[in-house]
C-alpha cells in the first residue's frame, strides 16, 4: 500500500513539472513574437513613435501573462491537495494544459480582430472551458478521495474552490454576453475581472482576513 | 550502499526533469506555428470564414498532443517504478526524447502530405520506434533489477506494461497497413486507437476495476 | 498546521519550477534569434568576416545572460529561505518573471538603437523594475514571517540581501544618467557593474570570507 | 548548520531544474528549425525525393543531440556528489549553460559551411570550452569539499571523472588538428569520438564492470 502511495506521489510531481514547462512556454509565447522593429530611426522622438507603436502588443502579452497566472494558481492549489493520482486526473490535466497553450493564440486573434464578436466568443470559450476542465478535476479528485484534507478542512476548500470557479466564469459569461450590446464594453469588463482576481491583494485585505482562512486561490 | 541509492535517485529526478520539458516543448510545438493571420477582415462571416481556414491545424495538434500524452503516460509509469538508474537507461530515455521531439515534424508533414503513404508509413515509423525504444527500456531495467516491485506485484505490472505496447504497436501496424487499401482508412485507423488510449476513461470503467489493479497506462 | 506547512512547502516547489523555466526560456531567447546566414561563401578569410559580421549579437546575448544570471541568482536566494508561500507572493513572483521575459526585448532593443537615450533608458527601466519587485518580495516575505531563519541570522540575511539590491540599483541609476553626458560611457558603466556581480569571484575573495558569511548573492 | 544544508541542496535543486530547462530547449533547437516544405508534389516517388533533399538536417540535429547528451551525463553526475553548492559553482554552470545553448549554433554553422576549417574549429571551441567549464567546476567543488564522498571512493571518482574529460578531449583535439590534413576526415573522426561516448553501452560491457564500479559517465 505504501508503495502505491510513493507511485501516486512520483505521478504528481511529473504532472506538476510537465504543467509548469507547458506554462513556462504559453506564459512567454506572446513576448516571443514581439520582435524588435528593424527599421532606421533618426531622433529621440521617431525611436519613442516607434515604440508606441509596438506597445499594444505588450498590452496584449500583459492580459494573456495575468490569465495565464490566474490558471496557473488555480491549478497549482488543487494539485498541491492530492495525496494520489490517476491514469483519468492526468488526461484531465493533459486537456488543461492544451487548452493553456490555446490561450495565447486566442489572446492575440481578440487582439487582431478586436473589433468582431466572433474573436472576443472564441476568447471566452477557451477561458469557459479552462473553468470547466478544472471544475471537473476537483469533482474527480474528491470522488476518488484522492484530495488529502478531512471533515471541516474538506468541506470548507471544497465550498471555496467551487465557489471561486463558478463566481469567475459567471462574471466571464456575464462579460461575454455585453459583446451583444458593445464589444469594447465586454471586453473592457473581461479585463476587470481578470485584474481583480490577479490583483486582489490591493483591496479588501481586512476582509478577506476575517473570511475563510483556506480560501483558496 | 544508501548512498548509491541516493545517487540513482537523484539520476532518476533529472531524466525526468530532462524529459518533462522536452514533452513540455514537443507538446506546444505545433500550436507555436499557429500564427494568428494577417489579412483584413470587413465581416463576422468573413472571420468566421479565415477561422474555418485555418482550424485543420488545430486537428493537427489535437492529434500530435494526444500521442504525445499516450507516450508521456507510458513513459512516466516505468520511471516511477525505477528504484535505481544507470547509463545505460539514460541514453535510452536520451533516444526516446529525440523520437519525441521529431513527431510534431512527422505529424505536420502527415497533415501536409496527407493523400500520400510515404507520409502515413513515416508518421507509423515514429510511433513504431516511440514504442520499441520503451519496451526495450522496461526490459533493461528488469534486467538490471532496478524495477522497485517484487514477486506478485512484479508480475502483474511487468505483463500489464509489455501487453500495453504490444498490442497498441499491433494495432497501429495494422492501420499502417490498411495504406494499401485506402489512406483515409489508414488515418482514421490510428486516430482511433489513439482516442481510445485517450479516451479510455470514459469507456469501460466497470470492466476495467474488476481486472488488473495494476494495470499500467 | 504541518499539513498547511507541506502545502505552502508544495507551492513554493512550483513557483520554482515555473521560474526555472521562463528563466530557461529567457535565458536561450536571444541565442534563438541568431541564425546561420544563408550566404555563399569561396574562402576561409569570407567566412571569418561573415562571422566577425554576426559577433556582436553573441555580445548582446552574452549581456542579457549575465544579467538574467544576477537576478536568478538573487530570486533563488530568497525563496531558499522561504518556509512558508502565499497568493501575493506567487503573484509578485509572476510579475518578476513577466520583468525576466521582456529583458531579451530590451536588450535587443538596445542593441538595435545603441546610439538613442531612449534605448538605453528602456534598458534601465527593465532592470530598476526588477530590483523593485525583488526587494518587495523580500519585504512582504519578512513582514508575513515566512522566511526560516530567526534571530541574528536573520539580521544579517535581511542586511544583505537589502544592501544588495540597493548598491546594485543605486549603480544601474547612476549608470542611466551618465547617457546625459554619453550613451556609450552609460552603457559602458552598466555592463562594468554587471560583470563585478557575475565575475566577483575572480576578486576581493580574502575581504568577503572576513565579512558577513550569510552574505546573500 | 543544517539549515545552511538544506538552503545549499535547494540551491542545487535550482540549479539543476534551471539546467534541464536550457537542455531540453538546445536538445529541441535544431529539430524546432526543420520545418515541413510548402511544396506542392504529385508522386510519393517525389514526396521522397523531397525528404531526401532535408534528410541532412536530421543528421545534423542527431550530432547536436548527441553531444548535448554526453555533456548532460556529464554534469548530471557531478552535481549528483555535490553535497553543498555556492555562488561561484553556480556561476560556473551558468557558463555552461550559455556554451551548451550555443552548440545548436556551432553544429548547425558546421552543417551549412562544411568544407571550412574555420567552421569545423569553431564547432571545437565550443565542444572544448564545455569541457573546460565542467574539469573547473569539478576542481572547484573538490577545493571547496562539496563532494559528497570520501576516502577511496572519493579518490576513485575523481580519477573517473578527470580521466574521462581529459581523454575525451584529447581525442576532439586530435580531431580538430585532423583538419589540416582533411576536413571530411576531422569531422569523421569527431563523430566516431561520440558515437563512441554516446553508444559505449554496446561494446565493451565485460571488460567495464570488472574495472571501477564508481566509473561516472
Amino acid at each position: 500500500m505504501t508503495k502505491y502511495n510513493d507511485l501516486a506521489g512520483k505521478k504528481t510531481g511529473r504532472i506538476e513539472a510537465l504543467s509548469d514547462g507547458v506554462f513556462a512556454i504559453a506564459l512567454t509565447l506572446l513576448v516571443l513574437e514581439i520582435k524588435v522593429p528593424d527599421i532606421p530611426v533618426h531622433s529621440e522622438a521617431e525611436l519613442f513613435r516607434l515604440f508606441i507603436g509596438i506597445a499594444p502588443r505588450f498590452l496584449s502579452y500583459f492580459l494573456s501573462f495575468m490569465t495565464m497566472g490566474i490558471f496557473w494558481n488555480g491549478q497549482s492549489v488543487q494539485l498541491s491537495y492530492m495525496k494520489e493520482y490517476n491514469r483519468d486526473l492526468t488526461w484531465n490535466t493533459l486537456f488543461f494544459l492544451l487548452l493553456v497553450s490555446l490561450l495565447p493564440f486566442t489572446t492575440a486573434f481578440l487582439g487582431a480582430y478586436i473589433t468582431f464578436r466572433f474573436a472576443l466568443l472564441l476568447y471566452w470559450l477557451n477561458i469557459f472551458l479552462l473553468g470547466l476542465v478544472l471544475y471537473l478535476h476537483w469533482g474527480l479528485a474528491l470522488k476518488k478521495k484522492f484530495v488529502s484534507l478531512e471533515g471541516e478542512a474538506l468541506a470548507e476548500a471544497d465550498k471555496a474552490i467551487r465557489r471561486r470557479i463558478v463566481t469567475a466564469q459567471a462574471l466571464y459569461l456575464a462579460g461575454a454576453l455585453m459583446c451583444f450590446i458593445s464589444i469594447y464594453l465586454s471586453i473592457g469588463f473581461i479585463i476587470l475581472v481578470q485584474l481583480n482576481y490577479a490583483f486582489a491583494f490591493f483591496a479588501g485585505r481586512g476582509l478577506q482576513k476575517k473570511k475563510n482562512r483556506t480560501d483558496a486561490t
